[in-house]
């Protein structure tokens, strides 16, 4: 018989809805895992705010979660992995954190000769530098480029995946990344999955690996709870939590989600 | 001597910096005001976000403006326009309230032989359609168009104002306005202004005025103030608060407001 930590819920959490890309692929890797998700669809997108104001809401989510008598917290938001993952771990105690940009990092270094990484993200993570930090603290030999990419985001939640604009706006920002010799493309942001059949095309000819975060930290997950002995083998309820219910909610979740979304719970942090 | 009233600032909000399209109009049209701008940068964008909650956030900038004594309430976000002006009137007492859905409108209906009309906007105010129900209210024979365009404000932001990808994007949205036999074509979205060189030529051949809420709701002030005999002749300071100072803050708020943005202070509300 397992025991209730076992039992106890995984809290994933996202500044929106582009997280449930990271929590579809937690469902596809622990389909026996209960799991929480909250994503701050009342005060997306975190990726243009100060440090401070994505700290200080980070940690409101934590607490709700920590409330919830989750067992382990993934940080499904590359904002708040790249401003405040310290933080999270020092509120969670025991319980533990992981989170997209070490995950997403650890998967791309795991090969050796993968000597020149690329890394796409939203404006915030690039200035972070948060990839380029994780990875060089494996190995600072190793070289990375970083790209910003603001309009990716906008263009998913219009559904603009593989239309002519998506494809001229890949072309703009993956260009300079041809003849630049990374074996690795590091999505890092949780919406950029939605583009992963497209950009392997962008890069036409480039033998590029594309490392999908979402993937990453769900593997780490299943990892972690397998040394901990936490797996549980008799759930598989998922709980979703949304500070708000924007327009187009459901169609915009289904997209992220890969199907429907029942039973979302509007709740208010403070 | 003009009394304390006119000496009082003008009060202008809207959830981001957009905003600021308006107050460039309304340093154009009435230089010698002194203007109080708010832009809610912590929790922007409102368009995505529930009626009730754009009505509670609105409701504590007004209060905001109202404490520093504003003698007139510009509202520049067409989403609180849509979802918020009678609540905003409502706790304004006897400050005069005007809204860029209104001004728009006015602007594009007093031309009695415009009998076709377009509006453009985001998601939100589309979905409201709080400008088909003004034009409506004035003469319910008119035709009005309208087009949600959500990629607009990101490609502003962004800078991409004219290359191939606002091109298209701009394409895939106003197409359908050709032989449409639109008039006027009001860009309801204080972003939109930006694209207002490049939109004629998407809607080539078409004898289209393009009715910009910004410059309409400059005028609508400068008239109301001129009937109240409110008129400052000593003033034209400029003040801006922000809920958040996000990144690229200044580069985004020179392109909106035309010129440098000095004395930025950032404050909570609650």
């Amino acid at each position: 018989m397992q025991d209730l930590k076992n039992k106890a819920p995984i809290g994933i959490f996202d500044s929106g809805i582009g997280g449930l890309t990271v929590a579809k692929a937690v469902i596809d890797a622990l389909p026996n895992e209960d799991i929480i998700y909250f994503g701050d669809t009342a005060r997306v997108p975190y990726g243009i705010k100060s440090e401070e104001t994505v700290r200080a809401y980070a940690l409101q989510i934590t607490n709700f979660l920590l409330k919830h008598g989750v067992k382990m917290i993934l940080i499904a938001c590359n904002t708040v992995s790249a401003s405040a993952k310290e933080e999270i771990i020092q509120a969670s105690g025991d319980i533990p954190v992981l989170d997209v940009i070490t995950a997403g990092t650890h998967n791309a270094v795991s090969d050796p000769n993968r000597r020149n990484i690329g890394v796409i993200g939203t404006l915030a993570t690039v200035n972070s530098k948060a990839y380029v930090k994780a990875i060089h603290a494996h190995d600072p030999t190793v070289t990375v480029k970083q790209q910003a990419c603001p309009l990716l985001v906008p263009l998913a939640e219009e559904g603009w995946i593989d239309n002519e604009v998506a494809i001229q706006t890949l072309h703009l920002y993956l260009d300079e990344f041809k003849d630049s010799g990374i074996q690795s493309l590091i999505l890092g942001c949780t919406h950029y999955p939605l583009f992963k059949d497209v950009i392997p095309q962008i890069l036409n000819g480039e033998n590029v690996e594309i490392i999908d975060s979402a993937d990453s930290i769900a593997m780490a997950a299943k990892e972690k709870l397998e040394t901990l002995d936490l797996l549980n083998t008799s759930g598989g309820q998922f709980q979703c939590f949304v500070s708000d219910r924007p327009q187009r909610f459901h169609e915009l979740a289904e997209r992220f989600l890969g199907k429907e979304l029942n039973g979302v719970e509007v709740v208010t942090l403070d």
